[in-house]
C-alpha cells in the first residue's frame, strides 16, 4: 500500500498481531457492521482513538473488505495526517468523529442504519422537525450511559433522548450542527442525522460498539412499535 | 484471566476440550444467539447447570465474543461463587436463572428478543396488563413440553400460555414476580417480561435452546399475524 | 453412534468423503435451512433418495448440528429401516416424504417457514378454507417446473397454484390428505399445510432445494404484497 | 469440467490464484448476493468484463455454490463463446449484460431482490405503469454516480430516477426495452424490471457491487417508507 511521504515510514502504525490494535479492530468491526446493514455500499465509517492517534477508515471503500493498511492515521493534537494511503480519500466523517474525540470519546461509529433514517422521518412528521427522538421504559435503554462524567447507565424509567440534526449536501458541513447538538444535549452519546443515519460514540471501542447496537435495537423496535400503533413514550 | 481468591485454583472448572462443557457451550450458544438478535449490546444471558455447578455468563460483556475463562461458577447448594473473574460483575440475571434451576432446569436463557418485547406491548394494549400471551393451532407449539413432570410436548390443538410479568428498575428485583409466575403457571418453561424480553429454560441445554427458538418463532409469527389482522386464538 | 441391530453393519451407508453423498448433503442443506429460518427448534426435515435407499434426518434434533451418523436409512422397496440410530426416533415426516418419493421425487424438504404459515392463514381468511394459494406474473415463478413428466418450467404468464391441506394433531396423519392433494394437483411440487409449513420436493437435490427457495421467496413476497394492499392475481 | 471444443484449450481463462480474477470474483460475489436474498433459487446473475473478455455465470445454477470452472467466457468483439461448459446453458441475461458492457460497464449484476419487485408494483399502482421510481433527500443516493462521462456522484438534494420496464415471457426479450430505457435515461446505472427484479451495472466490479447495494438499500427503505405513509419525494 503506497502512502504519501507525510512521514518517512508509517507502516509500523498499522502493522500488529494484536486483534485489538485499532487498525485491525476497525476491520473486524466493519465486517460485523456490514452484516448489520449499517455500512451498505461504501456508507458509514468507524474511527478509534489510541492515545493521541486517531485511526480512521477511508472514504469510498467496501467496509467489509477493508485491510489494516487501508487506514488513515491522524495526530489528535496537530490534526495532521501521519499516514495517508495514496489510493484513498480521507473520510468526510473525519471532522465529525473529531468532535466526538474532543469530548472524550475513544471510538466513534457512523451508520446508515435504515431504522435511524426511518425514525428521523417519523419524528419529523409526527412531532415536527425540531424534535428529538424520545423513548422510555424499554429495558435496552439501560445499555446507554447517563452521560459523560456521570456514573452508570440510564435507568429503565429514565427517558432516552437522541437529538436529530438536519442533513446537509456535504457530510463535513454537518460538523457545526453536530457540535451544537452535543452542546445542547451534553449527556448524549449519539446524534441522529435526518434522512441519513446516526453517529454513536463511547469512551472506548467496547462501549461505542455496544451502545451503537443498543441504540440501533431501540430504533428498530421504535419503527416496529409505530407500525403496530404503540407509542414510544407514556403520555 | 485473574480471578478472586475464592478458591485456590479454579481454572480447571472452565478448561476443557469438550465443546459440550458448559464453559465452552455457553460461548458457542451466545455467538449463535447474537446472530438471532437475542443478546444485542450486552443484553441477555445464558446459564448452564452441570451437577451442582452453575455456569453463568458475566454481566456487561459482548456475548458473541465471550471466552470460557469469562465464566462465573457458582455452587448450587451454597450459592457461593467458586469462580469469579475479577474484571467482570456477576450477571444480574443470576437469581432469576437460579429460580429456574431450583425447579429442575438444566439450562436457562434470557433474551431481549424484539418479538418478545412487542408481544408484551400488544397483549397489554389489547387484553390488559394482567393477561398472559396465548396462542393455539400453530405447529411449532409442539416444540414446547407440556410441563415439568408431565410426559411429552404440547399438542397442536392445545393452547400455549406464557405468563407476562412487569419489568422493574433492577433486573434482580424481577425474581419475586418471576417465581410467582412460575407458581401460578407451574407448566410453563418461559416467562415474558414486559418491555424487556423473555426467560426460557429447559431440562437440559438441548431443550432450553430449542424451546427458546420455538417460542421466539411463535412470538415473531404472532407479531406478523397481528400486523395482518390475524387472531392468535380462535374465539 | 450406536444403532439397532437391524443389519450387522450399516456404518458404510453413512460414511463418505463425498459432500454430495446423501448423509453429508442432508447435513449441509439443513445447516443452510437453519439460516433461512426453515427448521427452527427441531422443526422441519429433509430426505434424499439415492437409488433404492432413503436417507432421512431424525426427529427431534437441532437441524444445524446434525452429523452424517445421525441419519436413518430406509429401503424404498421394503419400507424397512436398514439403519436406525438408537438414540433417535424416526421422523414423523417419513410417510409424507415417502409419498413424494413414490411419485418420482429424489429429494423432499419440509420447512416451518413463517411465510408459508402466514400465507395459509391469509388464504383461509380471504378466500376460504378450501382455496389453494395462487399467484401469477412474478418472475420467480419460472423457478418451478410445469409438472411431473412435463417439459420445462412454468412461464411468467402462467399461474402458480399450491394446494393447502389442513393440519392434523399428528404429522403422520397428514399423509392421506397430502396424497389427495398430490392427486388433485398432479403438477404440483409442493403442498402447504395450514398453520404448519410446507412440503416441497423435486426430481433431485438441486431441484428440490432451488424449488423450495423459489417458493419460499414467492410466499414471502406474497405476504409483503398483502401488507401493501397489492393483489396476488390480476382480476 | 468438460467444455465444448470451441477452442482447443480454454481452461487457462478460468484458472487463477488471484481472488480478483473474474472467474473467482463472480463466485465470491454471488455467494455474498445469496446472503442478501438477491439470487434465491437459481435467480439473478453476474457478469464481469476484463479487457475484451466477458465472464458470465451460467444459467440454472445455485449461485452460492458456483465454481470458477462453471463460467462462460465470451469475446466482446465477436460475441463468440470462447468457453462454454458443456453441462450448463448460457445465461438468458447475456444480451442484457451485453447492452451494459456496450455502454461502458465493467460489471453487471442482476438480482431478484424482493424490494425491487415491490417497488415496481407500488409505482405501477400509485403513479401508473409508465412511471419510473423516484426518490430524493436520502443520504445513500450519494452512492450512485451522476451518469456516464459525468464527474462524481449524485448529490443529496438531487433526485434518483430509475426507469422501470415491463417484464416479458422470456428474459432475452427484455433487451430491446432495456436498451430503450438506457437511451431514454442515459445517466442511469440501473433498470428495474416490473415483477422481476433489477439490473445494475458500473464502471468496474467495485462500482457495480456498491451501486447495487446502495440501490437495494434505497428500494428497501422506500418500501418501509411506504408502509409508514412516508412519501418518497417532497411534493
Amino acid at each position: 500500500m503506497a502512502t504519501e511521504d507525510v512521514h518517512a515510514d508509517t507502516e509500523h502504525l498499522v502493522h500488529s498481531d494484536d486483534p485489538s490494535h485499532p487498525a485491525n479492530h476497525i476491520c473486524t468491526l466493519c465486517a460485523k457492521f456490514y452484516q448489520h446493514g449499517w455500512v451498505t455500499g461504501t456508507g458509514g465509517g468507524t474511527s478509534i482513538r489510541k492515545d493521541d492517534l486517531l485511526y480512521i477508515a477511508p472514504s469510498g471503500v467496501q467496509k467489509e473488505l477493508m485491510q489494516p493498511t487501508d487506514m488513515f492515521v491522524m495526530d489528535f493534537n496537530t490534526k495532521e495526517y501521519l499516514r495517508k494511503p495514496k489510493v484513498y480519500k480521507p473520510s468526510a466523517c473525519t471532522p465529525l468523529f473529531y468532535a466526538a474525540f474532543e469530548r472524550g470519546a475513544g471510538c466513534c461509529i457512523h451508520t446508515h442504519s435504515q431504522w435511524a433514517v426511518l425514525v428521523t422521518l417519523l419524528v419529523e412528521r409526527d412531532f415536527g422537525s425540531s424534535a428529538c427522538f424520545e423513548i422510555e421504559e424499554i429495558e435496552q435503554i439501560k445499555g446507554i450511559p447517563k452521560g459523560r462524567g456521570k456514573q452508570g447507565n440510564l435507568g429503565y424509567f429514565e427517558r432516552l433522548r437522541i437529538p436529530i440534526i438536519e442533513n446537509t449536501a456535504h457530510e463535513e458541513d454537518l460538523t457545526e450542527s453536530l457540535e451544537a447538538a452535543m452542546e445542547k444535549y451534553p449527556d448524549t452519546y449519539a446524534v441522529l442525522v435526518r434522512r441519513h443515519g446516526i453517529y454513536v460514540w463511547g469512551d472506548n471501542v467496547h462501549k461505542a460498539k455496544t451502545q451503537c447496537e443498543s441504540i440501533d435495537y431501540i430504533l428498530q423496535l421504535a419503527v416496529e412499535m409505530h407500525k403496530l400503533g404503540l407509542p414510544w413514550v407514556k403520555s
